[in-house]
C-alpha cells in the first residue's frame, strides 16, 4: 500500500476484482442491488443505509421507507455483508430528551464506532429536518441524545475520532423542502450535547458538483489527511443527478479542504441506479475498510430504491484525488 | 366472502392466481402491458383508460395520445377484457350542448352503466379542463351533454346509482397546469346537467398520498360502505410519483370517509410503470368485478404511456383498508 | 340620455360634477376614501364591498378584514350612501346546508336584488374558495345557500335578473394560491342549488387586463346589452396592478361579448390606491345607477385597504366602450 | 400596575400619551421617524436596530444599509433615546474566533445587559447567514464569539438571564434567500460558545402571522412569562406584509407558550411604514421598560428604510394577549 | 473643470443647484416630476424617456405607455428641456425593411446624434424583445434600420462616435419576461445593418447591482474614459429596486471597465419614485451636458410612471467613480 | 424518388431496410446506440453530435461530457459512419478573436461543408450561452471566429450555401437556464462576423412541439424546399420530452414556413432514449443523404447520453410533412 490508514483492519471484507482492461476505480458489485426495495413485505424501498464490522459480523441501519412511504430506521445483522437480515420492526430509541417531539421519521442514517459506543446520525423529522443522534452498544438498544443542530440540516456525519479533544460532525445545512443548494460545513462538541465552533469546509461548484454536495460514509483517517466520499448534485432540466467523488480534508482541521476531485468517482448508470424512485441516484452512505489492503467497500442508495455495493482501493481513490485536483 | 358487493356479477374476468408465498394483496398481470403505446400506428401511448362489461363481451374508452401529442378518446371493443380492437378513429359525440366549443382534446375517461345507458365522463378541455359527460347505448353513438362543472377540474368519477335520488359524483378541483394540490370532492345533480350540494370528501396528507389525491375506478357498493380506489401522488425531488391505494365511504354520505389506508396498495415498480412519458405512474381508471367470488380486475395506466391489468379480491382490499387506518 | 337603462331609478345618488376642463369618463370623489381602514376598531382594511338601495336608505355588505387579517363580512346602513354605519359583528348566516363546513371566512361580497330578496354572493373559504351564496330581506337576518360551484372560484356576480328562466351568475374560476391566470364564465340555475350550463366568456388578453379579468359590479341591462364593469390584472416586475374596464354582453346569451374596452376606464393612481396592504389597485364591486340621468356611482376597494367612490354616466361609459373596441 | 416587570427601571423612556379616544394599544410617535434613511451622508437606510439604557445615557447597534446597498452595523449614543448620535464608521469586532472568517456584512442586530456584558445578536453573513453573536462593556470595543449557529439563521434573540443555568436564545432557522416559512426555535448554551437542547416554539399559522414568524425585542420577564413581541408575515398577492404581535413563554422553559396573540399589535399603515425600500414593514428589534410604570417603547424599523417608536404599556399588552389568545 | 469632455456644449441647460449644506452629488430638480403620467389625456405614464438638444431647442422621444397599458413612442419638442410638447400620436416608423413586422409596441428610447442623423433605439417588441433602430433628420420623418439583434434584449444604447471605425452599442442580453438576470455587453456594425465582435462588459455583482444592470445615457467620452450611467438592480423581498451608478469605459476598448462605483448616485427616494406602476424605480435614460461646465442634466423615469430631471457635475461624478470604486 | 434533393451524393450510406410490414417514416438502427456514453475512459456520456462525409471516409464533431460532468468537443473519424474513433482530446481552436475568452466549455456542435472549410457551430459557453462558430479543413487543426450573436442562443445551424448572398443560420435565442420557451429565427451574415437581418421562422405551439423548438440537422436543400428537422419539447409533470419533427421553408426566404408536421417523426421510446441523465430525449443534430436514393441517416442524441442512429427516405418525410401540415 502507497497510502496509510488508520482504521480498524476487516480482512473479510466482500471483494470482487476488477475486470483486467477496465481503467475504472470503482467496481460495482455484479450482484447489485444486495437488498431489494421490498426486501421486507412492508417496505417500499431500502437505500442510503449503513453498515458497520461488529464483532465477527456486521450490523447496520437501514433507511427503509414504508408503503405509506414513510422513512423509518431498521436495525440489520449479516454474517458476510451482503446477506441481510433486517428487523421487520423500526427501531425505537430510549431516552429521549424531555421535551423533544416523539421520534417520527427519519433517513439516510451513518454509523460510527467511537470509544465503547457505536454512534448513529440520521436526518431527523422534528419540527423541520435536523441531525438526530442516538447510540447503541449493541444494535439491540438504541438510546437518543439531543438533535445536534436547529432544522434544517441534513447529511449530519460523525468523524471516528476526537478532533481538538471534541467530537466532530459534518453537516450540511438545507431548507424546508427538497433543497437546491448546500454546503458542507464542520461543527465540533464537548459533549454530544452541545455544538459550535462551525466552520465552512466547501461548497457546489461546477458540473457534477454544482448544485449541493453533502458528505456521504464516515471520513476515513489516512496518512494523507482525511478521505471523505461526498455526493455531488448536478440540476439537468429534467431533474436532480446524485454522483460522488472524493476529497482529501486536513487532518487537524477538517474544515480544510486539501484537495477535492474534479471528476466524479461514480454517476448513476445501470438501470437500478438510473430507474426507480428517485432516477439518476448513487449515494453512499457507509464503507468497510481493510486497512491491509485498502480495499473499500462502498454501500450507496441506488435511485433511492435500493441498496447497491462498489470496490475499490484506497490508494487508487487517494491517487484519483490528487492527481484530479478541482481547482475551484 | 366476507363482505357483500352490490354490482353486476361478471364471471369470465380475466384473472391470473398470486404465487403461493406472496403476501402482496394486488397481483400485477403476467403478461403486462395489456395495450402497447403503439397499438394503433397513429398513438404516441395509450392508458389511463376504462372499460365495462357490455353484454358477454366489454367495450371500453380509451386515451390515446396521437403522435401530434394531443389527446383523444377512442372506443374498443374485446371478447376477453385483455385483447382489445380499438377504434382507429376517435370518438365524435353528437348533440353538442349548444355555445359550448367543439370538442377538442379530452383524457382519463371512466365508463359507467346506469339504467340503460353506459355514461362517460373525462378530462375535457373547453377553455380551460373540466369534466366533460356524455353517454352511449351501444358505444357507436355518443352524446355529449353539459359538462358538470367549471374549469379546472380533473378525474370526475360517476357513482354506479343515484344517491339521495341524485346523480352523483366525485371529482378533483384543480388549477390550470401540472396541479401541484388536489383533494377529491362529491357533487349532486337532479338531471346531469345542474350540479350542486358540493362536499368535501378528502385531501392530500402524508407520504404516498401528500401532494394530491384522485378518485380512480367507478365506486364499488359493498356492505362495508363505497369502496374507493384513488391515486396518490408524492413529490420527490426529481417529480411526482403516482400511487393508489383504497378508501370506504359512507353508504348514504358518501362524503364521509369511514377509512382510508395509510399504506398503498401499489406503486410503480416494474420497468413499463417506472420507465415512459411520465416515469413513476400507476393511475387505475377502472375495474371489473365479479360479485360472487370478489374477484376484481383494475385497469391501469402505466408511466402514462401503456395500460396495464393487476388482480386482487374484493375482500383482500376492504380488510387491507380495515387494517391499516390512515388516522389523517 | 342616448341609451335606455333598465334598472330601478335612485335619484338620490351622491354625485360631484366633473371639472369643466376634464376629459376623463371617470372621476374619483374628492374625499376619498370614504371609509378608512380604522373605520371600526377592530378592522385592519375595509374593501372591496357592495352597496344597494334600500327603501330610502342604502345598505351594504362590507368585506371587513380584522386585525388577525381574517376577511370577513359586515353588514352596514346609510342614509346617504357615503357615511356609513358598520355593524362591529361579522355576519352570522342561518339556515346552513347540512354537512357544509361552518362560515369560517368570506370576501369581495356582491349584492343584488331580485324578486324580494337581496342575494349575495362573496368568496366563501369552505374546503378551498369558491362562490359563497346567500340572502336577506332585511339586512338583519340572513340566510345561507348551497355554494354555486366547486372550487376554486372567485368573483361571483349574479345578473339582476333570470335569463332563459335560470337564475345566471358569472364567475372567474381561479386556482388555491394568488391565481396569476383568470377567465370569466357564465353558468345558469334553475333553482339557485344546482348550476349548470357554463360558458367561457372573456380571457385575459393585453396590457391591463393581460394576467387576469373578473367581473364587478352587477351587470346593468341597457338598450346596448349588459353593460359590465370589470377588473383587469397586469403583472409588472413588481407585481400585480388592478385597473377595470368595461364590457357589453349580449342580452339574451351574456356569454357573448359584444364590445370591450381596450383602454382601462380606471386605474391606481392616488396614493390610497397606489399604497397600503395591496399596493395598485382599484377593485369595483358595486354601483349605484340612477335610470333616469345614467348617473353611475361605483364603489371600489383601493389598495385592499380602503372603499373609495367614482362618478361617471352611463352614456359615456357604453361611448367609450363602443369607441375603443378591443379587436383580442 | 397590575403584573410584574422583572427588569432594570428606566425612568426616563420617552413618552407620549395617546389620545383620550383611542382604544390602540400601541401609539406611533408623532415625530416618527425618529432616524431618517440619509441620517448619515453614507447611509441609504437605518433600521431594524437594537438600543439599552446605558448609565444615565442610551446606547445603540444600529443596521445601516450603506450605499452599496451592504449591511452593516454602527454604533451610537443618545441622552434621550430619541435623538441619536451614530458613528460614521461601521463596529470593527476584536478577538473574532480563528478560521472563521472576517466580519463582512451583518443586520437586524439585537443588544441585551446580561451580568456586565452588553451582548449583541445579530444576523451574520459567514458563508451563510446565521448568528453573530459578540459583546462590548462600553459600546466602543466590540469582541465577536463563535457564531451560536450553523447558517441558516436569522433573528437571533437572547434571554435577558440564564434560564436553567445556560444562556437562552430565540432564533428562526430559514433559508439562503427571502424564506418563505419561519418557526421560532429556542436553544440553550453553557458557555456562548457550545449551542444545543433546541426546542421548537412557536410557527406560522394564519392571517398576519401565517408565513413566517420572528422574535423582535428582547424578552420582558413579567409575573405573566415572558412576554415577547414578534414579527408575524403574510404573503399578499404583492409580497411579504411585516406586523407584529405578542406572546407569553413559560418563565421555566421558554419553549412552551403560554398565549399569542391572534390579531396583531401593529401593522405598516403610515406612509414612512408602507413605502421605502420594501413597503408595508414594521419590524420592532428593541424596547425600553420602565419597570415601575410598565411603560414600553418599542423601536421598529419601518418599510426597511427608517427606525420609528411607538409606546405602549405592559399591562394593556399582557390583557391583549390574555383576551385575544390565537386557539392555533 | 477637472476632466475633460467631449461633446457638444449646451449653454442653456436646466440648472438648480445644490444648498450650501449638501454632501450629494446628484441634485433632484424641485419641481420633479417634470412630465406627469396624464400629460396626455390617453396616456398611463410617460417615462424613461431620452432627449436631445436640437439647434436652439429640444427634442425628445418618449415612452408613452397609454391606457391599454401598451408601449408607445412619442415625439416632443420643448424650448427649455423642461416644458415639453408632446405629439398626440405616436411615430410611425417609415421604411421597414421587408419581411419585418409591423411596429406593434415599443419602450425605453435612447437619441444620439451622430453625423447628420438622429439614432433612434429602442426595445422594440417584434416577435421578442429586442433592440429596434431607427433614425430621424427632424423628429419628423422616421426611418427605421434592421433591429440590432436577435431576441432577447434590452436597454441598447449607441455610443456618439464610431469605435474601430465601427457604429458601436451597448445591450443587455435578457429573457422573455421579467429577466432576473442581466450583463450588459458591447457590439459593433459597420453599417448599422449586421452586428458582431460582441463583448462582455460588466454584470450584477453586489449590493444595488446584484440582479442586473443596463446602460443609461448616451456614454459621455471624457479625458477619464467614456463615462456611462447604469442602472443597477437589488431584489428585496417585495420585489425589484432599480438604483444607478456610473461607470468609466476604455475609450479604445469600452467593454473594458476602467472603474466603477461601488456606492450608487441614486436610490428611488422621493414618493415620485416609491409610489407608482412600478414602485422604487429610478431609471436614467437620457442627459444633456454642458462641455464648458461639466453641468449634466439627467432625464430618468421615476416608478415607471412619471419623468424626473436630476442635476450634477461631470467632475463630481468622476471623482465619486475614481473614489469609490467597486473591486467586484 | 418523387423530390429532387441538392445535396451530395453518398452512396455508402449506412442502412438497414424496414420490416416488411412497418408503417413507421423512420427506422432505428437495431444496434442502437452507436457510441456509448463510456466510449472515451474520460466521458460520461456522448451525444447530440454531428458528422459529415469527408473524402472517402467521415468525419465527426462529438458533444463529450467529461467526468466533470463538463461539456466539450472532440473530433472523431470513422470509415463506415457507424464505428468512430474519438479522439481523447478535447479541440483547442486557433486564431480565437481577441479579447473574447478562452473557450472554455462548449456543446451540441453542427457541422456543415461550405465551399472549402467545413464549418462549425456550437452552445458556446463564452460569458453566457452563445453561438460559437469556427471551421476545418481537415478536422485536424480548428479556427475560431467571431460567435455570431449575443447570449442567450443555442442550437444555431448553418444552411448548406448561401442565401441573397449571405451566410445564413437558424438559431433558438433562449434564457439563462433550461429555457421553458424558444423560437426559430433565421439570420444572414455577409462575412461570417456580422449578423443581421433576423427573422422570425417558427415557434412554439401545441403537442409535443408545446414548450420548444429548435433546428436539427443541416437544412437539406430540396424542390420542395428546405426541409428542416426540428427538436419540439413538451412540458409532462415530470420534466421536458424532447421528439423530432420536420418542416420545409421557402428556399429564397427560409424564414417562411412551408408546411411543418402536426405529429412527430420520433419520440422517445426505447429504453436508451427513456433512461440516462435526461430522460426521454431524441435529438438530431446531423444526417447524411445520398442524394440518388433519398436514403437519409438521422444522428441523434439518445436521453442526454449516448449517440444513435435513424434511417428514412427524403420522400417519406417530405411527404409526411405535405400530408399532415400542423395548421398552427
Amino acid at each position: 500500500m502507497k497510502y496509510k490508514i488508520v482504521a480498524e483492519s476487516i480482512p473479510t471484507i466482500p471483494w470482487e476484482n476488477k475486470p483486467a482492461n477496465s481503467s475504472e476505480i470503482i467496481l460495482r458489485y455484479s450482484k447489485n442491488p444486495i437488498i431489494q426495495r421490498n426486501h421486507l413485505p412492508t417496505t417500499n424501498s431500502i437505500f442510503n443505509s449503513a453498515v458497520v464490522k461488529f464483532g465477527d459480523e456486521y450490523r447496520g441501519i437501514f433507511r427503509c421507507d414504508d408503503r405509506r412511504r414513510e422513512m423509518l430506521l431498521h436495525s440489520g445483522r449479516s454474517k458476510d455483508a451482503i446477506n441481510w437480515d433486517i428487523s421487520p420492526k423500526p427501531i425505537k430509541f430510549a431516552n429521549k430528551p424531555a421535551d423533544l417531539p416523539e421520534f417520527e421519521f427519519g433517513y439516510d442514517p451513518r454509523v460510527v464506532k467511537l470509544d465503547d459506543k457505536y454512534y448513529i446520525t440520521w436526518c431527523n423529522c422534528c419540527n423541520g429536518y435536523t441531525i438526530g443522534v442516538g447510540y447503541t452498544y449493541d444494535f439491540e438498544t438504541f438510546y437518543q441524545l439531543e438533535n445536534a443542530f436547529l432544522p434544517y440540516n441534513r447529511n449530519g456525519v460523525l468523524f471516528p475520532k476526537k478532533i481538538n479533544s471534541n467530537f466532530a460532525m459534518l453537516s450540511r445545512p438545507s431548507d424546508a423542502g427538497h433543497t437546491p443548494f448546500g454546503d458542507i460545513f464542520y461543527s465540533e462538541s464537548p459533549d454530544m450535547e452541545f455544538w459550535g465552533r462551525h466552520r465552512f469546509v466547501m461548497k457546489p461548484t461546477k458540473g457534477w458538483q454544482s448544485t449541493k454536495v453533502g458528505a456521504g460514509p464516515i471520513p476515513l483517517e489516512t496518512s494523507e489527511g482525511w478521505l471523505l466520499l461526498y455526493h455531488g448534485v448536478l440540476t439537468s432540466c429534467n431533474g436532480f443527478i446524485y454522483h460522488f467523488g472524493a476529497a482529501l480534508l486536513d487532518l487537524e482541521k477538517p474544515w480544510k479542504v486539501i484537495a477535492k476531485s474534479a471528476p466524479y468517482l461514480m454517476s448513476p448508470q445501470t438501470i437500478y441506479e438510473c430507474v426507480g424512485d428517485v432516477p439518476n441516484v448513487v449515494f453512499p452512505c457507509a464503507s468497510l475498510i481493510d486497512k491491509d489492503t485498502g480495499k473499500m467497500c462502498i454501500y450507496y442508495g441506488a435511485a433511492d430504491t435500493v441498496t447497491a455495493l462498489a470496490f475499490a482501493y484506497v490508494d487508487d481513490i487517494i491517487d484519483f484525488v490528487k492527481n484530479n485536483k478541482a481547482n475551484y
